[in-house]
């Protein structure tokens, strides 16, 4: 489980740039002891120096790779695409395609680093337009991995198939899934229901012969239950059902505040309450879950929320870890290449249609 | 505001029948006075009339219709369209059609209420294969109406206008907004996020000229926060973003409610905060927003909650009572003949095209 890797770092994405990302790898050491990890640190190298002295990080475990050019927040993806060569950014992902690190991780700008990991890398996925980006989301059971939530707006059965795929191959990886179970995200649970495009993948994925533990559809709700391990659908589902479940919490925890405050005796209980209130919040600690891996490259690209905290940039760190020395690439180059043939052979009904009677 | 208005009652539908459709009533002439409302109760005589001896409610309130024939819970839509003629569901909504009763309320099987109300009232909204089901949503700010829930699963620009003028007519009368807002989901702001779908509709409402408060496109995360009052969507997201937000309740009460039984501080904490929560349980209470209108019918047709209690029915038929008695058909009847005008004229870019140069 320790074989040496080398993970590529985007020193100068996110909000607040090398002191969080270099306290982020003092995080990581400290919860997961790194042993066999090094880092390879792209952007302004006295400012990193600072914080590499500042968390007593030697040159054992972090190297430092120098530019002054970075990559803005706000920077639209087809500026950074033409502009962004030799940017903090744009190396970090280069190290990768190199063979040089094992993954990279960013906290930069999201379009930014899509569109370079993917010009740099190239898909593996071939329906793909764009990286799907996956969710570890809380759950009654453990941590569901659902995807895509936000990179591809129209999702046929082809591109829903490699996000199962993908998203197995992730959970098993980074999640410690044995078997991980697959469902589609849907309106109701019976093979009739939702449009084409669900009921299509479902097909493929019961008589493709992927070897996947695939349940069958699942609702809303099945989401924060944990009933399967990867819940599959489309960008646009899939980012407003994330975004929605975000916001729900939070107007909950504003609700609990409000009655935690709003009387003497409340705010007594509230007091004795507070320790067992604040374990509840680590379950659905955001830092706890950071780290979206943007799957279906050539490579491992990992993002960081752009506001994450230490601990945060820490967790992406460890989910780049675990599947730079897992077998996920290998494990989705072989699923897809079995989708191609699949796709490629005429469905059970056409060929049956085409038989001479 | 106390016009006579006669509700037809389907007594029979629901996991309980007349006992909790009966104790609806009471429920709701309670909380709400309910002067000048009449009920049309419609099922097994013997069965409607313990309850009302029970409840105390006489004839001058409630009068009954009887019919032995029931739809069952798991019936199909077709077969229930086929065979539930003169069943308790079918009578009820007749009561609508015949111009008796001002508006249905049913708790029973939702495929089959949408099949025979759209069969008996038939559908005013052109675009809309089945009605649109509104979900009224607790926010910080008050209620936001969320359309479509659930009925239509692939919405197009047309469906998505009408959702919003139902929505917003809905809104104004039940929820007392003055000047409903109105969003449009989708993944960002941005004018050009989003499918072909959304793009198009939000192009229409800005440019249709209907009145209506279009405030452009809003993400997942604005329903709670209650940043418009109508949320419009097609009805797969919709349902699986209201499933979703119920999920993450769920998983949030079952966390707090573990937290607070933890210890024995934790539960002395929780005994001087239970009024607290309590209170703040009411704010997200199913039952205080039980009543989902199907809208897009000739007729106001409001299903409750297959297993909601007397507190829950007696909303839903707040509901009907609001709707009845609102503007609602006119004012909705008067925005869609505008869509048929606006959709048969071309596009501005269009017509700016076919202009010789």
């Amino acid at each position: 489980m320790s074989s040496p890797v080398l993970i590529s770092l985007d020193a100068m994405g996110g909000d607040h740039g090398p002191p969080v990302v270099v306290a982020g790898v003092r995080d990581y050491r400290k919860r997961h002891g790194g042993e066999g990890v090094r880092f390879l640190l792209h952007g302004e190298e006295s400012a990193i120096r600072a914080e590499l002295t500042r968390n007593a990080l030697g040159d054992d475990v972090c190297e430092v790779r120098h530019t002054d050019k970075v990559v803005a927040m706000t920077e639209k993806p087809a500026q950074a695409m033409r502009r962004g060569k030799g940017s903090s950014l744009w190396n970090a992902v280069e190290a990768v395609k190199a063979g040089e690190a094992g993954a990279v991780v960013s906290a930069g700008n999201t379009g930014a680093l899509m569109a370079i990991s993917k010009l740099i890398l190239r898909m593996s996925a071939h329906g793909l337009e764009r990286p799907a980006i996956v969710a570890s989301w809380p759950t009654l059971r453990g941590v569901t991995a659902v995807l895509d939530v936000g990179a591809n707006v129209e999702s046929d059965a082809e591109q829903l198939v490699e996000f199962a795929i993908m998203g197995e191959a992730f959970h098993a990886a980074v999640h410690g899934g044995d078997k991980p179970t697959i469902g589609i995200l849907n309106v109701g649970s019976e093979d009739m229901k939702g449009h084409e495009e669900v009921r299509e993948a479902a097909r493929i994925l019961r008589e493709g012969g992927f070897g996947l533990a695939y349940k069958g559809f699942v609702e809303g709700d099945d989401i924060a239950k944990g009933t399967v391990d990867v819940v599959v659908t489309d960008g646009f589902t899939g980012n407003i059902a994330l975004k929605t479940a975000e916001g729900v919490a939070r107007f909950i925890s504003a609700l609990l505040k409000e009655a935690l405050t709003s009387s003497v005796p409340a705010r007594a209980g509230a007091l004795l309450t507070l320790p067992a209130l604040r374990r509840m919040r680590q379950r659905i600690d955001p830092s706890a879950i950071n780290g979206g891996p943007l799957l279906g490259l050539n490579g491992i690209v990992v993002k960081s929320h752009g506001g994450a905290d230490a601990k945060g940039f820490g967790n992406a760190i460890r989910i780049a870890v675990d599947l730079a020395r897992s077998d996920y690439l290998k494990k989705v180059s072989e699923s897809l290449n079995r989708l191609t043939v699949v796709l490629e052979q005429p469905a059970a009904e056409d060929a049956a249609m085409e038989t001479p009677q």
